[in-house]
């Protein structure tokens, strides 16, 4: 693949990703006439789906990440290099803005806004560390050990991080500066986007030290004690 | 497998899509007690859940397109024959109508009904081309990529678009015209069916220029500098 | 595998199956605070996981028929011995009868009861009819074209027709047999039991035609036109 | 993989287990304004779904038990070590209940906490036993007929079970333990954790004893009358 098809790639697939997020965070909280946990239903279900949808689809194609902190791991890990480490993470920046732009668009609200959803304090950055340390961890240990089952892997682990995690788990920081643009359901103050950013880069390092230490291979004796 | 096969599977197939679609809408606004997230949920499950059915069980019979929009891509792309696409057309529709009949006797309700439900305006246009391009894609993409993948592709993109449009994502003229037949939750006005059509057409061009620009292949240098 | 095991997986097969549609509709009704929506979902999601988990449990066991009107589909079309189709039967109702008892235990209820849940009328018999035949037509086409995927046509299948046949889609006669034994959320009336047992046969003998017709040869010429 | 890798990832694994559990039951029960079935949905979801992303990543590490009724049922098939069993329960137990205390510090909470829930009786034992038997029954089966498809078996069986069982199934010692320690929608009271501990082990010892008659080879003729 050519690298404008990847990162045509990561930055369609992260569109998608946000217009589901900020989309169905719009419509549910429209229709659940005041009830969070249906509201958060209807935003859980859309992006779990959606998830599974864009990594079967774009993964043979730009492994896809749609996430800076997963692109991150794979630089750490030498995996990527760092030129396209760098245009993959704009590229879902990028993408990602626009996924919110084209949401306001389709629900007929002013394209532009700024979220007042403030969204703070340590027990929210430990959620968000928390949350990125697994999605990270689940990527990694799942190329390794059952390729296929990656984009059913994000899009279950996702489902399950809205809820177990205080922060309903952003674990993304393409997506957490796209949410910082929409003051509907799903977003996020943009003086808090920092603080969340800082914890999801921490939970990936975290991360990728662990699968390092997991999948490291034992020294053989003969090397450790040379003649 | 013989002409008559295949059409009866196009037939079926968007007959059990539509009976699901309508009467899933039906039971669902019925007993959700005004709570319309509530409605939509029990809309939604349905049928992403059939549409994994229904893939399944048909595709290797007749590609499973149970959509005018699909079937079009794949004839732009030249690979269905025009009278054989005409005819996947027709029994799509016919399948489709006979489908929200079939869901209204089992509902005890007038057979033939016409919707009241509005939906029209540059939003709703949006929101379906955006929906079917999404489609569209999805499927040539997974197609190539994961062939085995496309029915949980589709499922659960029909799954998460039912919330991430505002037009709750009909992205299918034959779905579009069974649905201006019932005048209940999953309904459109048969005045606005012409502009949701217009506008999934309009998707399904888009997704195929974009997949053929995705898999192009490369020219190769002799070809492009002939002696 | 022994004729005891089979008919051992036959009979706690159905048994799981029934203790958790009746299970899950006592807790369902029981926490939903009236809204029949919440509860149908609260019974279907339930449903739809336990019929994956026991098809692929007991599929290379028994076949995983747990349905008398899916038993008279194999033995119409001859792919299981009639002695055998009637032992199955036998279990299944036994098993699913057990299952309605122990999830009344499980809920500290009485043991032993009658449904006063009315369910009858033509709307009503065709759902099942209409139920049963698609349940039936996908279980032997998915079979036929893709095997592995059985489990989760089935679990998925179930999963849509509790919301689109206005009978919520029993679909199987010894489900309906253990169901008139519960009078709570998901129990029908022992008057009613025969009109929706009839339904069903009646359904999955239309899908035994139908799947023959898909699958049958073509007659070759040199037979058509002997000598 | 080495003990220490095989620790790690039972204790990890159970951790997010339980902090799933823990922390999906304090979001839900907060959002659902008071409808506890709607609780219970948003408690069901994300347990189901982290059972099949931990299983999947760990399940070629650990076997990915997480569950002492699991690690007792290998050992009395002695498919495991007595000295790795008891290893594998300790760390399963320590990180069950850093689990909740992680769940706690994310929801903003006191760590340590001591459950008031009442959970008693001859009923809810009864749906412990049955609750655990299919969970081992489930388990031990797909290994061998299905192996690949365990991470969904499990996910969905436990999802089920939420519903159909009074005791919302717990079906894990471990869990039980460490639910002990929250006095939130998940927790158990501690006086009652031995009841429920007492309940699973029974069942899986009867799921033991079930995998045992249902894959017991056939004695040959000539072993039966040696000469």
């Amino acid at each position: 693949m050519t690298p404008s098809r990847r990162l045509a790639a990561e930055a369609l697939g992260t569109g998608f990703l946000v217009a589901t997020v900020v989309g169905s965070g719009i419509m549910a909280e429209t229709l659940a006439g005041g009830n969070v946990a249906l509201a958060l239903l209807g935003n859980t279900i859309p992006t779990g789906a959606i998830l599974f949808v864009l990594i079967t689809m774009f993964g043979p194609i730009s492994g896809a990440h749609f996430n800076p902190a997963v692109t991150l791991a794979f630089a750490v890990r030498r995996e990527i290099a760092r030129g396209m480490a760098l245009a993959y993470v704009a590229a879902q920046i990028a993408g990602g803005v626009a996924g919110t732009f084209v949401a306001h668009l389709m629900f007929d609200q002013a394209v532009v806004q700024f979220s007042s959803h403030v969204r703070t304090g340590m027990a929210q950055w430990l959620a968000e560390i928390v949350a990125t340390f697994g999605l990270v961890a689940a990527i990694f240990i799942t190329i390794q050990v059952r390729r296929e089952a990656v984009a059913a892997v994000v899009g279950l682990y996702i489902t399950a991080a809205y809820w177990f995690t205080a922060s309903t788990s952003f674990a993304n920081p393409a997506v957490t500066v796209a949410r910082a643009f929409t003051d509907t359901f799903s977003g996020i103050r943009p003086l808090d986007a920092p603080g969340f950013i800082a914890a999801e880069l921490i939970g990936a390092l975290l991360a990728a030290a662990f699968i390092g230490w997991l999948f490291a291979r034992e020294t053989p004796a003969a090397e450790r004690a040379p003649q």
